[in-house]
């Protein structure tokens, strides 16, 4: 006996549809994040978490904070190929948005770190970027902010020392968590209002299913299957080596996982990336070279499925995309602790370089 | 027959109770800034002009807002000695807090604007700050944000051409006019709540007083009377020359006013600062080089007043402008109108200097 699958297999194929169209498994995004056992989201934790976030002086000169790269105003990213940091430094990656990287099973491009808990750490003592000598740095200025013991202890209560480097990341990763955006014209589409999406939207959902960019961009994330943390979800970029973006958008200069790795087998691998909210996060690839949303599923398509897309195919898989640009929840800025009649920045600048009238 | 006033005076001399401390008006800060005629404020502008105030990509490479050295998580400015602009540049005067700004009669620290309005522009297009070629070119990338249009017709209703600079301007003036910290403990004492300042801070309002500092710290916002808008108070600094702070904090490096006129009569002339939320504002003076508040009060008495603190003078003071920090409003963080599919950063940067593992 057939098993059901296979029938209805059989039907799609008599009645001619394409096989990836069956394939798809269309997901609304969650209203929560999952948390880990060992982190439970807690209001005092996001009310720290957010705090931390947005303040600036846990960079050596006082200038970035996490939201400086990962702007929750706007796509959680900076709209830039690249982040500028301290020195006027500047990676190789582009910032990745951090609404929805709860849902990731690994973090950054590369997938280096396994949990939010791990990746907030890092750009903190990253010289290109935060450019703080050590956690231990950074503790020594929130212990100068009088302001920041009770939030820890609020978040953290009954430990002894609630003030440390893994309670920090413990807070953003739970802010983190919290910045999730449902409801997004393609979830209400999924969940049944018909009308959510565009004639135009529509098409390009069922091009964006047919061509097979579902085969990395599934789930309610479209970064790919649910994985336990830790295990990342990673694709060959460029899986079809040769083409004309690879020198136009210097697609192998970066090597992806192998250069955390150093393994072979992770050569050119990268982290399938979330496409909500895509429309908002330009410019694009890990590189952020590629300035635009069209130009961005042709090099896609031509990379990964070895398809030249037609101008209509671009125009509707874009019109799709935008309909992945979901509610953002309305924040509060938070109120930065003092650290009353001194700065904790340091004074001396030994990359002084004044100038009058500033 | 004597007035009261100088019945007054006479039982005061009588109760040897020192002069200037019957010439102090110690007056509350209002809930509410005085907005111009052409500009009255209203929630729509206030709206948008928050929305420019936090938005990036008004500098050069979308990494400066107003809020990055005027940040209103914090005491409004940035806890540098000096601002960083593009290119890693840096001027030669510490940001001056956005908070209560609205109660000056000129803005900058030499007063070179007459409004807010006025200020507004400045930044946006000075190379060592937000560094934009021209405010044509603001207006360019405006034009690419198509949710900025609804703002500007909000905010400027029935006006044909809405999006302008100036509007842009008055918008984010209206924002900074609800900038206002009110009931400081300062404030709930002159509103009669006797508990509302230690002892100490209440010695510390007596010696402001009785040493002079009034003289110029005076009115609401402690920067002294309130004169038409474009009229400034300035004041010479050193006032007494030749003290060994001068060469310890270069303190005639910068002629202030005179660097904008040229005019001899404004050598060293300076706006007198307000001292609201002065305790969150560090380090100290126009160049921010005085590093702690404590070292601040010395460093005045013994240039403006020629006078030497005791330590325990030096802590009553920096206890009573401890209570001038008022209270701050909740702000919910704007929306970043977006430039979907495309950034309006533009992509090539002759400065880039690449690095990997961004």
């Amino acid at each position: 006996m057939r098993s059901k699958a296979t029938l209805l297999l059989g039907s799609a194929l008599t009645l001619g549809v394409a096989l990836p169209s069956l394939a798809a498994d269309w997901q609304a995004l969650p209203d929560q994040a999952p948390s880990p056992a060992d982190n439970p989201t807690t209001k005092a934790k996001v009310q720290l978490g957010k705090t931390l976030f947005f303040d600036p002086r846990f960079s050596e000169h006082g200038t970035l904070s996490c939201n400086s790269c990962h702007n929750v105003m706007a796509g959680g990213d900076d709209n830039r190929p690249n982040s500028i940091g301290m020195h006027d430094a500047r990676g190789g990656r582009s910032a990745p948005t951090v609404w929805n990287a709860a849902f990731y099973s690994v973090q950054f491009w590369d997938g280096r770190a396994a949990t939010l808990e791990d990746q907030a750490k890092g750009p903190l003592v990253n010289p290109i970027e935060m450019g703080m000598g050590s956690l231990q740095d950074v503790l020594g200025r929130i212990d100068k902010i009088p302001g920041y013991k009770p939030l820890f202890e609020a978040a953290f209560p009954g430990e002894a020392q609630p003030i440390s480097a893994d309670n920090a990341a413990k807070a953003v990763a739970a802010f983190e968590r919290t910045l999730i955006t449902p409801n997004s014209p393609y979830d209400r589409y999924v969940k049944g209002n018909k009308k959510a999406l565009t004639e135009q939207q529509v098409r390009g959902m069922k091009t964006f299913d047919s061509l097979g960019c579902t085969s990395c961009h599934s789930g309610a994330n479209f970064s790919g299957p649910t994985l336990p943390i830790g295990t990342g979800f990673y694709m060959k970029f460029p899986t079809y080596p040769g083409s004309d973006y690879d020198a136009k958008y210097q697609l192998t200069a970066d090597q992806g996982r192998f250069e955390a790795t150093k393994q072979e087998a992770d050569r050119n691998l990268w982290r399938v990336p979330t496409l909500r909210n895509i429309a908002l996060t330009a410019p694009y690839i890990s590189n952020g070279q590629v300035p635009t949303l069209d130009e961005a599923v042709r090099v896609m398509a031509k990379t990964q499925l070895n398809k030249d897309l037609t101008d209509a195919q671009a125009a509707d898989l874009v019109a799709f995309l935008n309909a992945l640009t979901g509610e953002f929840p309305v924040i509060t800025m938070p109120r930065l602790p003092a650290s009353p009649n001194m700065s904790v920045i340091p004074p001396v600048d030994p990359h002084l370089k004044e100038k009058p009238h500033g």
